[in-house]
């Protein structure tokens, strides 16, 4: 079977930009196209993410627009919008697209503008970040995201008794991954006691327990494996899940369990026929501390209520066992919403290429991306392997 | 080769609607169940169109939101968005996933509410519409869709000579088909001197030239044509092509030429096997009657500049040598925007079926649908063939 392999990676800081959306996104796709050594007349096709474009700046059918811009008009290029989940959406249908033989190389990628230099503000921000919760029970009552994972992560208090402090190791140790990253929003350390006197947002979500509006794009090159050999340090896409879960929270028979991302992390374990101890390390959705905490159990690095007590002990720490979010995940490297699903792509390859500079994990072979969209309604997870 | 079949159809009248996105949508998606004969157990993903939810109702992530409503939660459910050709492309992806068996079978559904039931007037909307046209240079100069189709169709006028006469002929065969239509936004007829008595929204378009703001959705049920064997009536999509051109509309060197639609035709052509002479009928995007005089060159059916004379002699009508939107077009069965292009999938299917209605074209035996976005720089083409 054809498999699909990135052959490129490129993307801007994370962070605060004053470039239009078009010009962000070149910056990312030109990168890529420098790193897998191909021109703009060596992509078959675009899969292209962005979330909130409409919202944010009047900016739709920006498919043709970004393949304009960055050489490319011609080939079919269309738009993904899955909430946080948008371009591991465009990922995972561009990684099939290949493995189907539709398409050769593509590129693939995401961007968005989420700070005020979009001339909307955090209140105005927040109200569109919403928008991707439900439009008739959960956005009438109030509803933003903090309060959403505020209410995943206080039953998973509930049920395994998580504390505070344990949610607050997660910032720590992301944080900390973040001074390492020369592309993260925020490059400065934090301590427990830091983020647990941060402003309350949501409970138990301390300010420093949420990752910050960002701007910034990435992009990626795919390819089929055969192709894949002619260019240096290809990485090879073995999994690729995606499920969705009921929608509104009110539904979901077991709030903390995410069931999305159990759903897709068995899919991708069994396309790619390895177990999550095989995994080396993992870039996950940790828009708020306890996302990172749910998923690191819902792909079965710990066992359900262990994530709160591995985080504290240093697990998943660049030197633990289980390393997550080496990159500094959304909470330190920034979260675009259109951007982040590519973004964990970038770090799963430069991680497994190993050119991951001082965040480098000691010679993985084998990394996963979770990415989730909404209430966790949505998630898809990649997996990714080292050539030997 | 595996191919993909339409086994089941479902849509809403076309109009103005109260009923949220959701209910829409199930309408459309229970009635595509209903009539392939399918349980939601029998559906393995969810391929989704919605333009402008975010814009006009702050309601994004739909995708699992309205798997969840038609009793899909847990399949792959992914939005797409590319303008007025969002539900094309949604379909298109589809059918790339059965024939590669990566589904077996697969509801495919856009929705959208464009009328004032959104809480949203006429200005509102032209503005929210306009986010399709480009951010930097042509949103900026006061271009709305009405001025952008304005300026292709005077183009081809002062090449060919095509006339508002000739224009207004696609109105009144349209609003005719339309009054066989019993979900048609209009019922009623025009004429040519209703059509040039109407007020000018933007030369040569005068308000009767334009398609307008409706609600609905549509969906239907794509299965592989293996599976397709077991069911009632089903049609076979034999291509799909899809391309992109140059954007914004300065970029393109034959403003009249849609070169997308080319592009996206001749892919489709060599899919099926076929020459446009072989295609019995076509339903095309007429947003404005200039598009579908332009998009009846750029399919084939006429050589340029022919495609203005073909409309005025008749050749277009349901008893012509070259039917055109027997359903009515976007001109006079209505146009929410995210679910037109499946809108074509079910007039195709129903007329390949021969279940047409008083719209009935003579046994036909292949059609296609031509579904645009943006300035035409999205073309989505699809052909269908009955089973014989």
């Amino acid at each position: 079977m054809t498999r699909a392999s990135v052959v490129g990676t490129g993307m801007t800081t994370f962070g605060v930009h004053e470039s239009s959306l078009p010009e962000l996104f070149a910056r990312a796709a030109l990168s890529a196209y420098d790193d897998a050594g191909v021109d703009p007349a060596d992509i078959d096709a675009f899969y292209f993410g962005n979330a909130m474009g409409g919202q944010t700046e009047n900016d739709t059918h920006l498919a043709p627009t970004l393949a304009t811009e960055v050489g490319l008009a011609g080939v079919p290029a269309q738009r993904f919008e899955d909430a946080c989940a948008t371009s591991a959406n465009a990922f995972k249908n561009a990684v099939q697209a290949v493995e189907a033989g539709i398409h050769d190389t593509i590129l693939v990628g995401g961007v968005e503008r989420c700070t005020p230099e979009t001339g909307k503000g955090t209140g105005e921000m927040t109200r569109i970040f919403a928008s991707a919760s439900h439009r008739q029970y959960e956005q009438p009552t109030g509803l933003t995201f903090p309060g959403v994972f505020a209410l995943l992560t206080k039953r998973h208090m509930h049920e395994y008794g998580t504390t505070e402090e344990q949610l607050a190791h997660v910032a720590v140790k992301n944080h900390g991954n973040g001074t390492h990253n020369p592309r993260a929003h925020f490059g400065s350390e934090t301590t427990v006691e830091e983020v647990l006197d941060s402003p309350i947002v949501a409970d138990p979500f301390h300010l420093m327990d949420c990752c910050p509006f960002s701007d910034g794009a990435a992009a990626v090159v795919v390819t089929s494996d055969d192709s894949a050999a002619s260019f240096d340090g290809p990485v090879d896409v073995t999994g690729v899940g995606h499920a969705t879960d009921l929608v509104p929270l009110g539904l979901k028979p077991t709030l903390h369990a995410t069931q999305a991302a159990r759903d897709a992390a068995t899919q991708a374990y069994e396309q790619a026929g390895v177990t999550a101890d095989e995994i080396d390390f993992a870039e996950v959705h940790d828009c708020f501390t306890g996302a990172e905490v749910l998923a690191s159990e819902a792909i079965g690095f710990f066992e359900d209520g262990q994530g709160g007590p591995a985080a504290e002990a240093g697990r998943t720490a660049l030197d633990g066992d289980r390393p997550i979010n080496p990159s500094g995940g959304l909470k330190a490297k920034g979260h675009p919403i259109g951007a982040t699903g590519v973004a964990q792509i970038v770090e799963l390859t430069e991680q497994l290429r190993g050119e991951a500079g001082d965040r480098q994990l000691d010679d993985p072979q084998r990394g996963l991306a979770h990415n989730l969209g909404g209430d966790a309604g949505t998630t898809v997870i990649s997996i990714m392997e080292a050539r030997t």
